[in-house]
């Protein structure tokens, strides 16, 4: 494919090559136990491999041509049409590109809220993503936390009151569809009344969507949460449910909020529009070929099951006095924080006193059963 | 490997699977007259495609343990102490990661700066990349666009003159290693002579050395470029001269620097010192790949190739009465700007009067002397 013409004589040493088939079952010895990150494993992206023999990129913009062919912008649209359907965004009337992870899209949202109310303060809850104030700080946007409540969601009389004190400015709302640990979605319905009730007169809402966003689209009764529940841009991983070997993602937004800086980035003097400049042709190809091969049909399954999963460990976690619960429409199963051993040897992310697992497709019951046992005779006092 | 547990039945239609062949045929047919970008296409690096079955993840940082256990931070601080090789950075006082490429790694490098020297001012030449004014956006930093020479490299005079407007902020300078359009090198030593002669006190130097920071180790007589000549940041980009199926790249620091801002960043409760959250685990494999294969004498082994070709691309061009030249110790060749009908057949990548070609391994004598030999009739008058 690739001709090694010059040092087509240099190989990897024998001992590399034993480096790397260590790495393998590592990562092969680790897969069965991981059940406590968001990230589906049931996929086989084999037949795109062969797209890893070009240096394809997907630089600039993909709905504007490219100087650099070897792209799939092509592919990169059709991705975004799919995701503009699952967001219920007005077709012709959005914007967005694939993203290297949640981090860039919801980076890109907040950047594009700062750019249409450069006065504006950003209010996102202390259960938001731990990559918010970085991204904050790193933009240098004025910003306050909210307090969360027990489930998860935000404070909505925390808001309330802090909102009071700034009337004077645009609030942009960094709304949590699925917090990392709770998987607790922030009302938009509760936040919007508030908004109205302050008469604050413009505003602007960023759906941080990283796991439900995906799973939201195919349930019978989906809190608000989307385009047409009045966010302005929304950032969804690719990794999480539909699952992928690389991180990535998709970022959406109005397209008349993007044409409106436009204009203004113009002014600087470039029209680059995306975050990322050099940018994966890759990752735009995994998730087409996921939402191709999965068709709607297959995505509602994975979502089913997934469901279905989560009320089981509920079930079984509870069985066995832990005390555990979830969200509505959630996939992540909240519980007390295990002890230690059990979060090394199960890969659970806790935070302060909870953990949780997130019941994708490859969340066996056997696996749930099994740490379920595991868990509680951790808790049972030793003989 | 990754069993199809639930959607095992589903399989890409045969109109898709056409699509997909005919992307890669596509791909294919683009691949012999790309000249005009700074990528090698030289490498294979299907030996990896085999951990495109797993959810690896380098989130977090390299030098710090990850509960995330499927990763390869022990790969990629091999490929950053091999970096820090290459820009001669003090072994075990230096900081880094890989990046998602050019962008991120700049990003970060100004980030830092601005974090260390909040009310600093960043100095950088219209011959910048074009996202670095879109970053100083994002990022809400003051800065001072400064007027380039016709080769490329930063107007001096113009710098010494605005510096001195400016003498009570810390200037963060950003210079470029190497310019996209010229390959021209910021003359650091003059930069430095000039910080010294207006007694300015403190003052940070990033380096965007995306294309020449893998040039510059492996020449006889670098020009100042790296640590041990005074930057204190430097981003180098992986799919330029290494090569590389997807962007990527490095960014690093001197240590200290970042521990400064760690304590800050503490402060606002994370400790998420990359830019991105979730990390390609699969990019630092293919540089530890492309760094191990090849090995310094290999490495070497491109760099004088692709000098070599690059001196031969300017004779072939200034043969056929095109002024075409090249800055020291640069693979970029640059002349008039051509016909669009050559740039659409090349993949040149144009900037108002001037396009360019970079003189890579992929890039053979043949397909030099063919497109000097079309640029000229081209030119030529018609009959």
């Amino acid at each position: 494919m690739s001709p090694l013409t010059q040092n087509a004589g240099r190989r990897l040493s024998a001992a590399d090559h034993r480096r790397l088939d260590e790495l393998f079952a590592r990562f092969e010895e680790l897969g069965p136990r991981c059940i406590g990150y968001p990230c589906n494993r049931d996929w086989d992206y084999s037949e795109l491999y062969r797209f890893l023999s070009f240096n394809a990129n997907n630089v600039g913009d993909p709905f504007q041509g490219s100087l650099y062919r070897q792209n799939t912008h092509d592919f990169e649209r059709e991705v975004l049409a799919k995701f503009a359907e699952f967001t219920r965004a007005d077709p012709g009337a959005y914007w967005g590109y694939v993203t290297s992870g949640g981090t860039e899209g919801n980076m890109y949202g907040l950047y594009l809220a700062r750019e249409l109310h450069p006065e504006g303060i950003v209010y996102f809850s202390e259960q938001s993503h731990y990559s918010v104030p970085k991204i904050l700080r790193l933009q240098h946007t004025r910003n306050i936390m909210i307090r969360s409540q027990g489930n998860g969601e935000m404070d909505y009389d925390d808001l309330r009151e802090t909102l009071k004190l700034h009337r004077d400015v645009p609030p942009i709302i960094f709304a949590n569809i699925g917090t990392t640990m709770h998987g607790a979605i922030d009302d938009l319905d509760r936040i919007k009344a508030i908004l109205a009730e302050l008469a604050i007169p413009s505003h602007y809402i960023h759906a941080d969507a990283a796991l439900s966003g995906m799973i939201l689209p195919f349930v019978g009764d989906p809190q608000p949460w989307c385009f047409a529940d009045g966010v302005d841009s929304i950032s969804i991983s690719g990794h999480k449910l539909i699952g992928a070997p690389l991180p990535c993602g998709v970022v959406l937004a109005r397209e008349a909020h993007v044409d409106r800086i436009a204009r203004s980035v113009e002014y600087v003097g470039v029209n680059d529009t995306t975050i990322g400049g050099s940018r994966s042709a890759f990752s735009p190809l995994v998730l087409w070929y996921a939402l191709r091969r999965l068709g709607d049909g297959g995505l509602k399954e994975i979502v089913d099951r997934s469901l279905t999963s989560a009320g089981y460990a509920v079930a079984a976690l509870r069985d066995r006095g832990i005390d555990a619960w979830r969200g509505e429409n959630s996939i992540t199963v909240v519980f007390p924080r295990p002890p230690e051993a059990l979060i090394e040897r199960w890969e659970i992310a806790p935070d302060r006193d909870i953990g949780h697992i997130i019941t994708l497709p490859h969340v066996t019951t056997d696996a749930i059963d099994a740490f379920a046992d595991d868990f509680a005779s951790a808790l049972a006092p030793s003989p």
